[in-house]
């Protein structure tokens, strides 16, 4: 009979929340990991939010110039890769305020212990010699960024399902002691598809790998495509097969074959049937080269008008105040303020 | 030859932050250790801060409905203690969404062991079996409410030391990796005078003691206050002498003497020449109640008007965004965003 239960309420349908750290342009494991599913989700909720999440991303030491150029940069790339800001309200995170605010709030709610046991803590702070306080909260910030929005279903990997559940747990407790107002988010486990270093099959393909070779980003040329394909380490059997645990290597060009000619793994075995390794990378370049072409055409020429980029995030981010301050507001005043 | 030197400079003859927590009516010891001087800076400084620092009091559970009563409270009693609105820019805290953003910024560059290894936290800490994020990560706070309007004076107690080291420590690691934009601000080291319990001797006077007769409230009536004072602890020796080591009791109660009277300790005890601590606490209790009777009687005007309360906690808000805007605004720049 209270009011409040009509805040609980997911936005009709839901709305999903993601965000993405502006490394600048995305890699092909980005792409098959989380962006592929980005896109998708416009057509299966109502209202989205896709933030670039600078503010996470100076939790680790960064480069100001290149920061300012690696956010449009990915801003260009999201919109390439088919991010429809018609569809999803597409912003920077810094430039919306509340997120820290909310931050604050949620942080005086959580215990010490709660985010000195989360496991991506554990390893980073091992690697950076501690690490600074923004690494150690940054799971706060993240459960402020869903739950300002009262976002119901947050696409997450298997990586970030304890941090997902900080959020939840975050919601819940304020929930608890100040009256429902959030949502618990819900987990879009997005696409198993895990893509590899080519260079090391053991390791994800990632950003900061010190081998170029390793990782194939969505604006390589055609020919740097076909090299880093050439040069992908396989092993000592010639012919194709799919087993991630015994044959990583060939297993992964089969991962990337399917996912980038939107077949199945069936059908692309069957396509390298009676093709060895060398023969088959070709068709993998083929189907990655294809796929790719027309979204990094689409970055350049995005990257080349700098003013409809800004506009663009300008334009997200008064979407996305109109919807985080209310929010907030209804926060502020609970809390007692 | 930077430009930026320019802004290093502190601005002309000085800036003065100070916060104080919305916890309602002031005590005797928040009036004579802090406020009192608060409203001496005001004639020696050009441009003065006084933050109701609602953030930082949630760092602990609070009730929502005495935390708002507690902000207009603490407002009423500023103003009534001579905290002038045309001279000092008095605001709450969380109105001003600068303070939690450069938080963020600044906990990117605070070390987890900088602040594990802060004497407050150790202490609060094993108190609340570990306390918030939110108690762990206050001190950034605090360096954020001063850095953000780069304030160059800050009135601090003994207790506070370590955390405005930490403000000057962060001020100098912007500037050196973002260039010179933060002044280092300088103690001043407030009165040190400290008002004890009555009931205790050995304690502060506190806010949170469960003995309502160890502490006077600046709302107390002339009768509370008369019988707070002849309940204070004193010693068995009836003579009135100043030895806080030997007895504490009684020179905590000359020292409430001479700085309510405005004379000094020896002034004090030459009026209590032939007394005995009896007739003395009488000589006490007159001089309490004539400083506070005007504080409080001016508490109970302001109470009965909250719209005015309010409008003018707005207007200092309008004022405190005035200058922490644009010092955010080249945060973001240097940062990258």
């Amino acid at each position: 009979m209270r009011l409040a239960c009509q805040l609980e309420e997911p936005p009709g349908g839901g709305r999903v929340f993601s965000g993405i750290q502006p490394t600048g342009v995305p890699h092909l494991g980005n792409y098959l990991g989380a962006l592929e599913n980005w896109v998708a989700l416009q057509n299966q909720y109502p209202s989205i939010l896709y933030s670039i999440v600078d503010l996470h991303s100076i939790t680790q030491p960064q480069d100001p110039a290149q920061l300012r150029g690696n956010i449009l940069d990915m801003t260009a790339s999201l919109l390439a890769c088919g991010v429809d800001p018609e569809r999803a309200i597409l912003f920077q995170q810094s430039q919306v305020s509340e997120h820290a605010e909310l931050s604050w709030i949620l942080g005086c709610l959580t215990s010490m212990p709660r985010l000195r046991h989360l496991p991506q803590w554990k390893m980073k702070s091992k690697l950076k010699n501690e690490g600074s306080v923004g690494l150690f909260t940054y799971p706060v910030l993240q459960a402020a960024d869903i739950l300002l929005y009262k976002s119901t279903h947050v696409p997450v990997g298997e990586d970030q399902i304890q941090h997902l559940e900080l959020a939840q747990d975050l919601a819940r407790i304020f929930n608890n002691r100040y009256g429902n107002l959030f949502p618990e988010p819900s987990a879009l486990l997005s696409s198993t598809r895990k893509v590899k270093s080519l260079r090391d099959p053991s390791a994800k393909m990632s950003k900061s790998d010190p081998q170029a070779m390793a990782t194939i980003n969505i604006t390589d040329s055609p020919d740097d495509i076909a090299l880093k394909v050439r040069r992908a380490v396989t092993d000592f059997t010639s012919e194709v097969t799919f087993d991630p645990e015994t044959r990583p290597g060939v297993s992964n060009l089969v991962t990337i074959h399917a996912a980038m000619a939107m077949i199945s793994v069936e059908e692309a075995l069957s396509q390298a049937r009676g093709l060895d390794t060398g023969a088959y990378k070709k068709l993998v370049t083929e189907a990655v080269v294809q796929r790719l072409t027309p979204i990094r055409e689409e970055i350049e020429r995005l990257r080349s008008d700098r003013a409809h980029l800004e506009g663009l995030l300008a334009q997200g981010t008064r979407r996305a105040r109109e919807l985080a301050a209310p929010v907030l507001r209804e926060v502020r005043q609970r809390v007692g303020r």
